[in-house]
């Protein structure tokens, strides 16, 4: 197995969530600077970067966002929470900053490929994303997948609950990301999805398109802190070959 | 710096989504193997494990869901296509497992600790998890939350769509496992969401409950294989300090 291989998997082997964070221990605040950065080269969908990463650090503020964490140890004993938010609402101008930067690369001349990268941000993105309040768009959109699928092949998901998922889950990929990365640095985290979003958006001031993907609390664990041995479901339960 | 906060670092900088790879390469499948070996570990909702890995291998097969992943170049030319589907469906069946597992570690008098996991699987994620075709407990569940959000901090997300999220979230951070890990093992992916999730499903014969949240293409980049330079919104403008 390469180096690199090996010490992913220690890596891997080494992350558990925890559950109690030990206060006397040293923590590097640099440590997360990095992860987080490390977080932001995750692969994400058509590259809009629809997330935001809020680290609340100040205890007065940890305190407050752990009551609406439910009172969790997790984050009660942690030294920072991170909070990761989906900004599908940002579509527009994320939008816009890609393909910009993108086109600077462009020939004089475009070849197919480009034009093609061009449609896909000025055209498809415009139709995935867009949607009214009570998303008559996605119904519409629905039954043009539905009717055309019948033909070949096509994407179903074009529903504005359906992009909801989509930028859940490209924040779900930064969120392990930096999860992983914090391992790396010697520092433990916990992902929470327990908490009350509805007091998380007001207490970070978020609009009403934004939403609360996660909460990862971070810092050095307590051997308590781990419950439990590991348990998984046997891999010839989940994994299989087609 | 740790060594492996660099060597960590590394895999991260090193991954870039491969939209061609190189049919010449050699491509060791036990890297595969390893790789979702990985994922398995990945922290994931409630620790229910609610996924499922389908490794499309046969030259056959590939084709087949390339053409549902609508004849991407990224699909067309993998050595291998793994679909990363959620089974929120199993949510019983995978609670069940889990407490027992946990149980066996019990001791013979169990402390408040023990009582409160038996219970959170015993009941809280029935509460949770339950739902009917039209999602009327959903909705009954998101009125009470209302309510009694109005007293105290209260998990708002109950919803059949609001664990569809949750679950879709899990496979991403199991996704995200697997691509860092192929990097590791000095190999290239690309997450694709472009794909007929309809047929897919077909073709993996699987039950309505199922849903594909990512196809992984796998294999060794051509250099063409990156489509332009790495794009990243400014990190001020996404990571913020409370």
């Amino acid at each position: 197995m390469r180096k690199e291989a090996q010490y992913f998997d220690d890596i891997v082997q080494a992350r558990r969530s925890i559950r109690i964070y030990d206060d006397k221990a040293t923590f590097d605040e640099t440590a997360v600077d990095r992860s987080l950065e490390r977080a932001l080269l995750s692969p994400n969908s058509s590259n809009l970067q629809l997330w935001e990463f809020y680290r609340v650090k100040s205890k007065a503020k940890k305190n407050e966002l752990a009551k609406y964490c439910l009172g969790q140890n997790a984050a009660k004993t942690a030294n920072e929470l991170i909070v990761f938010v989906t900004r599908k609402d940002k579509w527009k101008e994320r939008a816009r900053y890609v393909l910009a930067e993108a086109k600077k690369e462009f020939p004089a001349t475009l070849s197919k490929k480009h034009k093609l990268i061009i449609e896909y941000y000025d055209k498809l993105i415009p139709t995935l994303y867009f949607s009214d309040p009570v998303d008559i768009a996605g119904g519409f959109k629905k039954i043009a997948s539905v009717v055309s699928g019948t033909f070949q092949p096509i994407p179903r998901e074009v529903t504005a609950t359906d992009m909801r998922i989509v930028v859940h889950k490209s924040v779900a990929l930064a969120a392990q990301t930096f999860m992983l990365s914090m391992k790396a640095e010697g520092y433990d985290t916990c992902p929470m999805e327990g908490f009350d979003s509805v007091r998380v958006k007001k207490f970070l001031n978020l609009p009403r398109g934004a939403e609360i993907c996660m909460i990862v609390s971070v810092g050095t664990a307590k051997p308590e802190g781990v419950y439990g041995k590991r348990v998984r479901i046997p891999k010839e339960q989940v994994i299989f070959e087609i």
